[in-house]
């Protein structure tokens, strides 16, 4: 059976999953819409579907699946409205910027039993699976401390930088789930500190460039993140769980693998430009997976509620720049 | 304008080529045909193509070119019927077995300007045209020495060894190719030796499992080869150009690059299994250049010539064995 | 000139210390003390110098310089004494576990206009000061974020918990110092976290095995160090920092750096033991730097001042762990 | 015990052997001679020896051991005047550039039983003992094919060529010593090619600078070596064995092991410049591996059959490229 597919917003994120969708042979993009009728058009006349309006997109009858990549503002309306008439839902992260609003909206899609994934797409890299196996596995004993360094290749526009809801829960959010993932325990506290080293209009617009968080577990496991916005050398994601009985880790990625040795040392090209690249085929599991939650194969994963943890974590780290403390999970979710 | 394509044998390698083709945006899969018809129909059935016998395609007036990948000794057939049709013709290495024969065969494609590509699909891979890149940037300086290692996880079939015309002109073929596009000077002599020492029967058949080449250009350049048909690793393919101001090397691949650290040390997982993962883009990139080419925005690259120079160094290489010498390619080319 | 040494202390450390002095050209080493006249006869006998006791070195004018490796209680007693008598001294870390005593210590080491240094060994390091080396050099640019990673194979016995002063103290005391070198910047606030995941005695003895620190400057740089007391795969030794213009770091060293590939992976060996394999340049690096500040040639680095500083950070972490906030260095010097 | 020397030749690789020798305990410095007065007294004074003449030393009552570095065509006589001296020697390679000549002095050692140990440095490099010992401990199964690279940093000066005997005896012999290390079992056949790229000033000394070398052994194992006498990237030494079970291979070594990431990529320093800091480990093992040889604890290794074969392997390397064909090393031993 052919999962037949909807577009919602067709920007940059928009464009992988229309990519994605269409090369998967279990899916079919029939629909795209965008406030931009450009951007819409050009997904379509690539892909070959049509352009329709949201609306008609709700009231379509040959559409099962939506795949939500427009503004974040806009996310948990439109689960909701989609939640509604039953479509299943994949949603780009975060499915809002406040808790209270994505625990409403999950009641929703609770309520009418809807199939919602969320878009922490790095849980379906080939290589941070393969990390995940091997602790399942039991290789690495039990899991202790996990370090992430996640480090942008460069700052987004400040337009953006303004409506994202801060670096904590637009880029650490990422991180804030990988952690989760590899943990396999929730996170109890939050300590964080950030600062402006990147870009001063940053700074101006009240977020940070450069943050450092640690995550204890209620059993006392550790994970600290750094991210930074800046990394001349390319899309720096790396991963590493230690355990008692050893240690894994994904080291980064890169378009090709050559190295040259001249008088000056052996140089390896810089990583992948950013995560459009990065994570090609992590876009592509993704969707299978969603797929297969859509067909019953296997639950939807990341849920909502994992949506919901990670923006709790997201909150907590804000707070605790702000109170310079570590903060309980449960104060912001209170 | 869409380059509409049929499938001449529908194989291991014609499974590879038909999902290049399929993925390939300017390229339409139109027609399979295999003497096997559940080899046809599987193809037909997975992409949405017309099975057909090869005289139909032949006559095909919606069939632009074809992608050969029947039995070697119905190459040179092949070529020449779909040459005279008109048809552009992407064939699987080797040509033929007989250097004779690929030279008569090169006249009728010469004569008709026949689009002709050959399928020496290492020269696609984006490490290797990477070190090729880093050559022509001028980055090692003038190349000297060429080392390439290049081991197969294991022995084919002793059916396929009896048809495959023997280890030089079936595996070491490609590594032959590879050379001549790294040194970017034609061969003078061949060095070989060859032994058995993975499986018996492979020396029964009349054939080697691993075989040392030593070639040298005009100008005193050289290339070494070193073949086996066993590495229980992983497809291992390695090449390496040493040049005058530096060197330059593509390293081997593998699926995930995830490192386990424990008591007993840092383990990575073997490499690919063998070409149809390793060399995933490669056969992407390899239809996208004939279609390049079919397009004229290219010549045909590797060409009948290519395959005719590899054929040609493979009889050289049997012939050092045979008789314990270096052997003038031009001796095999008379 | 030759620099004439006494060794205080025949331990572990001690041991590593006349094998470096007995190394070094412009080294002779004179005499050895310990309480344990088994460890002091080993030394003499293996390096040919004599036994004394503390008291008669004090006394010797056939000795310049002192290496203290005596347990960490005597050693601020030790300094004032062997300042006073005009000795250059190198001493283990730390100077002593109270930022009081280590404050007056420096008073009298400052009156007496003594040569002291601080064996933050890791300073010495071949690769960590090409690190340093290469942020000298404006390779990266400013320097951002320092990462960390220093985990010991395996944890000390429980009496030498006891007697530790703690983990911070201990062991991350090395990591703090490191910090320091490479951020260039004196820390404003630690936060850390930590817990017993290896063994439960470490807990009893009302310790932790398990720590993460982050560390802020006052003009916003970061660094991050992460602890444990168990990597069954070796000394884990990496150092990493982050720059506006790109990053270095150093790698985990191992004693044969050989790979080994089967069916089960690709495999190199597990690092080196610990710090007496791990660091044999270090430690030899460090008493020639030792011995050029005696000489007048460079000013003692690691300094008295260094050693209070780390220290101090130890304590502000402590703190930061019983009281879950981050805390300014500040705070514990007052 | 400790085992008294004498170097004879203090020259380049006498300074290296000086170094070796004084630093292990079981040994002492003696005596050093060479022709030229101001070579022997650096030394001398350095490690505070005598300087004697070479006849002096023939009959000094106080050294038990020789180390031979002096020019090559002295080796053969001085070896067979120590012999008959009753000295342990320590030659560096080659014995001699004569076949005939080397069987001839082996007959004199073997007749006073000398112990006699020929400089095969490599053998005793950490890296490729371990190579050797995984091997051993049968990780790989049965040795089947050896890959050997190695260059030079930089051609020698003109006038050592014309006195070295050629590349195949000079600089090729350690890698034909390897390959018989690595392969364990004798060489049957040799085919090399040779040319000049590097300097034409070498060509014009009758020499080459660029050889490739195929060896087999009776029951079919290879070998392949390249070389090079410029490698602009510093001492390029790796080895590899593939064998039936899987593969081993030493990678290069450096001073330093930092890796900076720019916009560039990622950089890691050259490797060593040469064989004095590259092999400065093998060096010191190699001497303590002759002392254990005088003392009886092990049989001398290399001895001077290895020196024997290996030469033996050059000669037939150099007849090899003059007649274009594979030289059996019973033609060269006759």
């Amino acid at each position: 059976m052919t999962i037949r597919f909807a577009l919602l917003g067709a920007g940059r994120i928009g464009k992988v999953h229309a990519k994605a969708v269409s090369a998967n042979p279990a899916a079919k993009l029939v629909a795209v819409a965008d406030a931009m009728p450009a951007a819409a058009d050009a997904i379509a006349s690539q892909y070959g579907c049509e352009v329709r309006t949201i609306d008609q997109i709700l009231r379509s009858k040959d559409i099962d699946a939506v795949v939500i990549c427009t503004p974040t503002d806009t996310h948990a309306d439109l689960i909701e409205k989609f939640s509604a008439a039953k479509k299943a839902i994949f949603c780009e992260k975060p499915i809002d910027l406040s808790v209270k609003r994505v625990q409403d909206c999950l009641k929703v899609v609770a309520k009418n039993k809807t199939v919602l994934m969320v878009g922490f797409n790095r849980r379906f890299d080939p290589h941070f699976m393969a990390v995940r196996a091997a602790i399942d596995a039991g290789e690495i004993g039990d899991v202790e401390m996990v370090t992430i360094v996640s480090r942008d290749p460069g700052a987004p526009p400040i337009e953006y930088v303004k409506r994202s809801g801060g670096i904590f829960r637009d880029m650490t959010i990422h991180d804030f789930d990988m952690a989760r993932f590899l943990l396999g325990e929730e996170i109890a506290t939050v300590s964080a500190q950030a600062s402006v080293l990147v870009d001063k209009a940053i700074g101006k617009a009240g977020d940070y460039d450069s943050v450092s968080v640690m995550l204890t577990t209620k059993s006392g496991k550790h994970a600290t993140i750094s991210n930074s916005r800046r990394a001349t050398y390319g899309y720096d994601q790396r991963i590493e769980a230690h355990g008692s009985k050893g240690s894994v880790a994904a080291e980064n990625q890169r378009a090709v693998s050559i190295e040259v040795a001249t008088a000056k040392g052996y140089t390896r090209p810089p990583l992948h430009d950013f995560f459009m690249t990065r994570y090609t085929e992590a876009y592509a599991n993704e969707i299978a997976a969603f797929i297969n939650a859509i067909g019953g194969k296997a639950k939807a994963s990341p849920s909502g509620a994992d949506g919901l943890a990670a923006l709790a974590l997201a909150d907590a780290a804000v707070k605790s720049v702000k109170e310079g403390r570590a903060v309980k999970v449960s104060e912001v979710l209170a």
